[in-house]
Order: structure tokens, then sequence, then C-alpha cells
């Protein structure tokens, strides 16, 4: 059956044609835009378009925040020169006007406590932190590195910073600012945040290394004042004998509003339903319900994961096991397992018959921030599917990260991988 | 140690800087041209720029195939159209005259032995063989394809063919043809064969199926008259207790001439070196010698490799390992052994060193071409380094292997691999 699976996938599957309808198409669809309304209408669609036995939407709503124009200048030599930016997701920026300010770098948080106030007050503060490239599991890389992203301006601002640049989280050999989230302290002043490539970091860094470099900061970047209606889109196959268990697999539908979000996380979403139109394709009839769900908002506010565990409580739903497929489109290589030891023995122990179609790491607790809230309040065993994860932090977030850069092969093994997961579980159950 | 090694290649490597350079300032580089020349320069130049103890060419004559100008064209509807077609290499062409025929259509041997000789004479074989897609060993799928593109012409012409179109041994949904090593058969007359790419034959077999489709092939390719003198490029470590005792890693120089020949085998090549640099700058010395080969005319007679071969032969050396990295600069997964059960069990038994760097396979018997003479002839133990091989055939022998499409983390993680295996194998020793 893991052979059936596999070759209906690889020979007849749709998801890498359904990634490339929802990048161009589509394009990227931060939450609350209008994209991301378009990109639930394409899901819908999409979704019907597997064979499912019934497709819904389910309400969530979300924050909405809206990048609007922006520009970094830095004063390099005598000249103000624009270098590619990108205003971190979630920040406040200078209402379009120009902050200009000089720059004072750190490489890290220990640098900038030992830093006297007067060193800080008036000025953009550059975490110059490097995303460390000798970490083989870049995963493990981003939670190094991420916090700067995350708490750099409600640090830096304790002093008097009046913005914050960093070097953007990113593997890449290139100059591709990357974005993502970050969020201000309830009592901090919200300062600008902005990320930059690596190249144009690298340029800062050697020039802040001897002189005082000034910093043009422009944006209009904010989040709206009010949530946005939105939703998860769901697709089911009914189980036959024990239908109200129910095995949940998702990717995240929403990206950030750079790119076309291809691996994160439209990878995901594709896969998801192409497991549900590979069973449907094969004729196969799970016992227990199989649900595929897009899910809104997990790029800032979880909003869609949070729905669906609040959904999943209120209805007394039976959810056997979630799976969350957001780390990209590559080569798979493992499945994350956060539940007891029973559990992950018992999935484990079908690891030879995953070994051929190149699975085979069961160690690491991963699932995925959709499935967490289910995870956390309703105690639901959780995988994640991990795929191959040097490629992925070169385009995460960033104007790269389109369709070109998902390989075909590498996206429909992941899918056999999660179809092949889903059978055996919905077949034995997990105990 | 490992994780020394690693550190080093991952954060201070060359590997990537080099095959950019090699790419894009040599380019292809097909045996016997004059980029083949400039790129042993290059290799000369690069080798000693890792710092081995010495380096040297070493002379290898090898035949020079030569393309031209070349052009298919079909007419589907009322009008000839050019498609995009490559000659396979070795072949001989029209002689820059225009070969005008039906085609007949076949999709593989069996159905060609079943055509009486007036259904093929005067034509043109389309054999339109599809690369295996539900494969997931892609190299297993390529050598099920490959005796088309290797024995096509030599089958068509006993029915009294005057040409051959096949379908590119590709995974790539595009139209990019695929061009490659074929032979005739001594007795046989020489017709040309072109390979066209996946779209192309999708379209030339939808016309086939209902109407006579006609044909205009025109070429220049030929084998040119006289070996060309050649050369590998050899830089070594002096090994410090066993200097006699040698470990040899390798990839080809050469390659098709068409894209950039980045990852079939730059990155072979760059690797190899890696591996030098790196034990240098850290400043190991290994008990073996441990030589770096960059291999001369694998793609089209393997002159190079016999040449290693007989000289290792006339100098009576003591090879303890040959190793080949020519599967491409993607994520490494696993080490073939071509060695007996003994040697097997040895490096089997450092797996769980390798694990950490993603590698875990160590099952298959895979070697390499180039170090396939050493391994008959002298009876060597051989390795090749198996990197993930979905993306290899999307790019294998066409226009799209190019820089761009090899990533930088996984190439060096790719020669992180190589210089621990030689490593423990210096260490160690193997029995």
């Amino acid at each position: 059956m893991f052979r059936k699976i596999s070759d209906e996938i690889m020979l007849r599957g749709t998801c890498y044609d359904n990634l490339r309808v929802l990048c161009k198409t589509v394009g990227n669809r931060i939450s609350g835009s209008p994209q991301a309304a378009k990109a639930v209408t394409w899901g819908q669609h999409t979704m019907r378009a597997t064979g499912a036995d019934n497709v819904y939407l389910q309400p969530a709503d979300v924050p909405y925040w809206y990048r609007g124009k922006e520009q970094l200048q830095l004063k390099i030599g005598k000249k103000y020169k624009q270098v590619p930016a990108l205003s971190l997701g979630n920040s406040q920026g200078t209402n379009g006007k120009t902050l200009k300010a000089p720059i004072i770098m750190v490489h890290n948080f220990d640098e900038f406590k030992a830093l006297p106030e007067s060193a800080v007050k008036g000025k953009i503060v550059f975490f110059d932190y490097r995303f460390r490239q000798d970490i083989i599991f870049t995963f493990e890389a981003y939670g190094d590195a991420v916090k700067y992203r995350a708490n750099g301006a409600s640090v830096a601002v304790e002093k008097g910073a009046v913005g914050v640049i960093i070097r953007s989280m990113s593997t890449g050999k290139d100059d591709f600012p990357h974005t993502g989230g970050m969020h201000y302290k309830d009592s901090s002043k919200k300062i600008p945040e902005m990320a930059i490539g690596n190249a144009t970091a690298d340029l800062l860094e050697k020039e802040c290394a001897h002189s005082i470099v000034m910093a043009k900061m422009r944006s209009e970047c904010h989040m709206m004042p009010d949530a946005v209606h939105s939703y998860n889109v769901i697709g089911e196959i009914k189980g036959t004998e024990t239908p109200e268990r129910i095995i949940t697999i998702g990717g995240h539908l929403d990206s950030w509003d750079v790119g076309e979000g291809a691996t994160d996380d439209g990878a995901g979403c594709v896969q998801s339903m192409e497991v549900i139109r590979a069973f449907k394709a094969l004729g196969l009839r799970p016992k227990c319900t199989i649900r595929a769900v897009l899910f809104m908002n997990e790029e800032n506010g979880d909003k869609g994961g949070e729905a669906y565990a609040d959904s999943a409580k209120s209805k007394h739903e039976d959810h056997v096991l979630a799976i969350e497929t957001d780390a990209g489109g590559f080569s798979p290589r493992g499945i994350g397992l956060e539940m007891n030891e029973d559990r992950k023995r018992q999935i484990t122990g079908y690891k030879d018959l995953f070994l051929p179609y190149g699975v085979y790491d069961f160690s690491r607790e991963e699932g995925g921030t959709d499935i967490d809230p289910i995870h956390k309040m309703l105690k639901v065993p959780a995988a994640g599917l991990m795929p191959d994860c040097q490629r992925y932090f070169d385009v995460h977030h960033t104007d790269n990260d389109v369709f070109e850069n998902v390989n075909h092969r590498e996206l429909k093994l992941g899918a056999v991988v999660l179809a092949q997961l889903i059978y055996v579980v919905s077949e034995h159950g997990l105990y």
C-alpha cells in the first residue's frame, strides 16, 4: 500500500500544479489582506477538486498588518544609498516620515547590555547577529537567531534607541532581506524595525567597525486597528469504521507579504490536499476521518490554529493525531513526534516502511505552530513532516520564496510520506 | 573531529565560490575542447590554492566529439516547427544536410521488435520511453531508461531506420533536452540520434498517435578523427605515517557541451578540492596520503579514469580506498560501498558519527565511473557519495545544469561528509 500511494502521487499527483496556480494567480497573502481572501476561495475550489466528501470554511478573525511603502538608506562614503530592506511583521513604521539617526552596531544582546544608555539614546541599533551556518539542522540555528528579530525593538528601546536594523535570519549567500514576526512588549514604545540581507549587513558591519554610519528610515507599516473575518479551509474524507476519530493534516494558507509564499507554506497546503486526492483516487476508504486543513494566520497570530482547537473542544472531537507540514516542500527526511513515548515507539516501529522514501529520522520533537493549540489544549498527539532543511532559510520570508524554488519531485515525495503516515495510523490507530 | 571538519567547511569553505568561477569563467567543457584545456588550468590553479603539498597533471589522451550547429523540425499541423533538441554525444550527425523523413513512434524495444522491417525502413524512429517517475531512487530509473539513448541508433538501424529521436532521460517538468553518451555497434551504419525534452515528447507522442509526423533533422556533429592530449589534475597531502598508502577522492572535470557542468560534475571537483583545503586549514596531518583527482573524460570515454589506474598499476601504488563524488552537490544521504563485506561493515560501523550530517544509507553498491578502472583493475575498495537524488535528472546534461541550481549549504555538506569519511579511514585504515 505504501508503494501504491507513492506511485499514485509521483505519477499523477496534482500538488505541484496546484502550487503553481496558488503562487502565480494569488501570490503572497498576508492574513487579513484581499489576497488572503482570494487564497481562501482558491483553497475551497482546489479542495473540492480533490474529491473530498465535504469542504467547508471555519471562521477565524485575524489581525491585518499592512506594509505600505518603505525605504532604508545608509550613508556609506559621502552619499546616502538605498539598500534592500524589509520592515518586520507587526512592527510600527515611521508613519511615512523620515527617521534620520546614527547607527550603533552590536553583535548580540550581551554586547548591547554592556553599553551605557548614553551610547544608545537617539540611535538606531544594528543587531548584527549571524545566522549560524555551522549548525547543520537549520531550524535550530533559526531558533538561536530569531530572538533578535522578535525582541530586538523591545530590548533596544529600553536604552532610548529610536529604531532597529537586524541582519536577516538567513542562510542566503545573497542580499534578500527576510521579514517575519516581531512583537513589542506591552509597556514598550513602538520603534521601527527593519531587516537587511546578508550582503548589506556585511557591508554595514565593515563600515560600522571604523566609523559612524548614518541611516534614513522611512516606512508606513502598521497594524490595522480592526481584526478581519477570515477562514480555515477544511476538506474531509469520512472514516468508514470510526468516523468520529479524526486525523488532521494541515499547512498554512497565509504567508508573509513578499514573494509567493511557495515554500512557506503553499507547499504544505498543496501537500495536505494531495493526501485527500490520493486516497480518493486510490479508492482508499480510511477507518478514521481524514481532515485536511489550510490554516489561516500562522505567521502573525495563529488565530486559525486557535479557532481549530476551540472548535474541536466545543464539539468534543476525538483527534487521533494532528500533523503539520510547514517546513518546506523539500525531500522528506523525518517525522517529528510530539507525543508520549509509547506512541513514539509505535510510529518509529514503521521506520523500515518509510526508509525507501528517504525517511529515517523520528527523533525530533517537532509538530507545528498551527497544531500547537490542539496539541496543548486537547493533548492531541502531534507530528510534523521534516524535509531536508538546508535550503529553507535561503528563501524563508523573502521575495525569493517563489514557485520556481520548489522541486516537483521533492514536493510530491513529501505528500507521499504524509499520506503513508496517515494510512498506517488510520489502519492501526495510535495508542 | 567530525564537528571540527564540519565547522571549517560550513563556515569557511571555498567550494561554492570555486564552483562559481568554474561555471562562469570556463563554462561547459567537453573532453578535447579548448574549454576543457581551460578547465585544466583552472583546476591546477585552484588545487594549488587549497594548500596541497604538491599539484601535478597526469596525461590522458581523450576523444573529442564536436557538436556544431543542429536543428530539429517537426511538422505539427501544416508547418514545420523547430523544437528544442540536442544531438546525443558521440553520434554522427547529418553532415550539415537536411534529413527529411516520417517518424515512427514506439514506446520501447519490445514494440520496436514487433514491427516489420517495412514499417521502419527509411523512417526516423521515435523511442518514446518515459523516465519512470515512480522510482524514488532516480539513478535506478536512469539505469532503466538509458539504454534507449545508448543503443537506440544501433537497434533502429537494423531495420533500416535513417535516424532516431528519443525522449530525454529526464525527470524535468519542462522542455530541456538532455544530451549524454550513445554508441554505435562497430558493424552498424551510423545514423543520427537526437533527444527532445519532455514537453516536446508529449506533443510528438500525441501527434504520432493519430497521424504521420514528418521531421527534418540537420546536424554537424561528429567525432574528431584524432585524440587530444589532456590531463587529470591531481593534488596531494602527503601522509605522515604511511605516505605510501593512498586515499583517492575525485570528481570529473569534463562535462557535456551544454549548460555549465555545475551539478555534473563541477560540484564533485570543488568538493574534492575542499577536502584538501579543510585538512590543510585545520592543520590535520593524515596518516595516509590523500589525493584529490579531477578526472578528465568521464562523460565519453573514461580515459582519465583509465590513465589513473594504469599509472597506479605501473607505479605499484597502494590504494586504501577510492571515493567518487559525481551524483550532484545535493544534501548527502549515504555513502555507496563497493568492497568486501568486512570493509562494508567497518564503514557502516561509523554510521552514528555520520547521522548528524544527514548520512544514514550505506546499503548501495555505488562507486563511480572514474574510479571504476582502479576498482576493477587493482581491486581497490570503492565508495561513492550519495546525495539526495530527486533533482539530479532535472538538470543532468542540459542547458539548465548551471551554478544557480547548486545550493551552497548542500554542496558544502557533501564536502563535509567526504572529508569525514577520509579522516576516519586515514586514522583507522580499512581492513
